[in-house]
């Protein structure tokens, strides 16, 4: 019964890094096609990636979750259709992770590669969008620690990136 | 953008307490009429009360979140449209609450209490279904601590529960 | 080689509630006699009750770990040789209960009764300090569900209170 | 009045990584220095390097800490004088990250680099002991991202590392 769940992570408008309307295109785009695909768009549910994924989606009659740090929803931006206040600060990246059977990132920070870190020890399908900057830059097309567990795949389309994952998702 | 979020807490089925077959049609009668006012239903994603809830509300085409313990889906109910996989055992009882616009509870235990004092402490309007045992008989029409910041409401009748929480909500 | 780890629970200072110059006395004497036992105290690690006991513990050669909700240990208070800085907010009520092997309460508000519901869940000897107020003597001397796991106890006397914990701990 | 918190990460001996003798033995060095210079262990409560630690320090009348995923101690080693229990699975590793003033790290895998990455995050004073394999050596002399917000510095040698780290600590 379960609806398939895709993770975006990556920047979050809060941080000090600016990010660049190319990358918060990509984020969109990405967005845009999981609600096509007719997943749903797990995320950490504040700004940035976060927010312009889940914009995406909704412009294209997909469905998105926001998971935030946060006792309530008042952070949350307003592209999600529900909010999951956790309350528990940043440790909610392992619940974005946990909850998403595959993950999608585009640039972003240490937090970023938390949520990387956790999909890797839980061998979920990753794909980091190349040329979006940041720790996808960085850690995409790599094994995050000396197991090589699962590789973190690259991929420069927003609708390769999501189909590759849920072809992975469906082989299980 | 964010839709309404009603909690639907109490028994779960792996406890030692054996439910009755009323409690758990009262439980699915909560879940159905949730649904019919196109709310979308949050619980902590296992049996019992969970599991009977988001039936309920799934026959009458309605929307389920199910937050659970573990690091996967796999012990959720089938019933759930989402599984957001926590990882963070039983302190996820806060996340239900604090994922809850409003709550309703039938029977339950004394993790149920904890959902309880967390809607109370962040002042959710609550509802204890009577006659459904556990802690929605102990503790419904009573303030939890000496602040009395709000009361746990009673009521007999799963459709004017939900009623009463939405106009709540709506009124905040 | 662990060490016996008492938790004190009660008001916090932050509270809307006006702390009696009794009840702090009587958290600190409970801090007292945990140090002369050669226990380690077990708290929340803030104001009011918290502050307190601590306070008392380390008046009497004792040691003190307080549990806090923040990611730093800004909000701590001073008579604290440990910090734990959780940065889940108020969900570390499950870990101050959790890391206690037995729980003495001093007033207390909702937040107090999570922690006690966690220590009925795991079955820890208890006991709510008489007339100290709040949520110790409204749940002192019941079960708080139906499924009658363990009773709070009450004491009148901080000294009696920590040597009963103790003697159930040794018993286990 | 807090003392101070020194953490010590890496390898768990439940993993599929085969630790070599060398590196438990750093393990052990690294915890016999933090109890030389009077500061308590912080660490993970489990096995591997976080026993070693742990051994290494309370051979030498140090005090140790150790925070476990679990809801109780039953799985921490025996050198750990107070044993928090967390029952949040590994998002412990936040709570271990936050609850050090500063960080050492011997080899490790993806968990343990998720504690670097809080540690990162909170700009801790970080040491990842050389040649002691995992990511500790991929990561050592690194930014975890492009903030460059502090770098993981390295060194051969467990006594520096410590003196490293309280400096650094110190100067705050």
């Amino acid at each position: 019964m379960k609806k398939l769940q895709i993770g975006v992570i990556g920047y979050n408008s809060g941080s000090s890094i600016q990010i660049s309307k190319s990358t918060l295109n990509t984020a969109y785009e990405v967005g845009k096609y999981i609600a096509k695909r007719n997943a749903i768009l797990i995320s950490g549910g504040l700004g940035g990636v976060m927010e312009y994924s889940c914009m995406g989606a909704k412009d294209h009659g997909g469905f998105t979750i926001g998971i935030v740090p946060h006792e309530n929803s008042i952070q949350a931006n307003d592209y999600c259709d529900v909010v999951i206040c956790t309350g528990i600060g940043l440790s909610r990246d392992f619940i974005v992770a946990y909850s998403s059977d595959g993950i999608i990132s585009v640039g972003g920070g240490v937090g970023t590669l938390i949520e990387l870190c956790v999909g890797y020890m839980t061998k979920k399908p990753m794909v980091a969008i190349e040329n979006s900057g940041g720790v996808s830059d960085i850690y995409g097309g790599k094994f995050l620690d000396e197991r090589k567990r699962i590789i973190i795949e690259t991929n420069r389309d927003p609708a390769s990136a999501v189909d590759y994952i849920i072809s992975k998702i469906r082989f299980e």
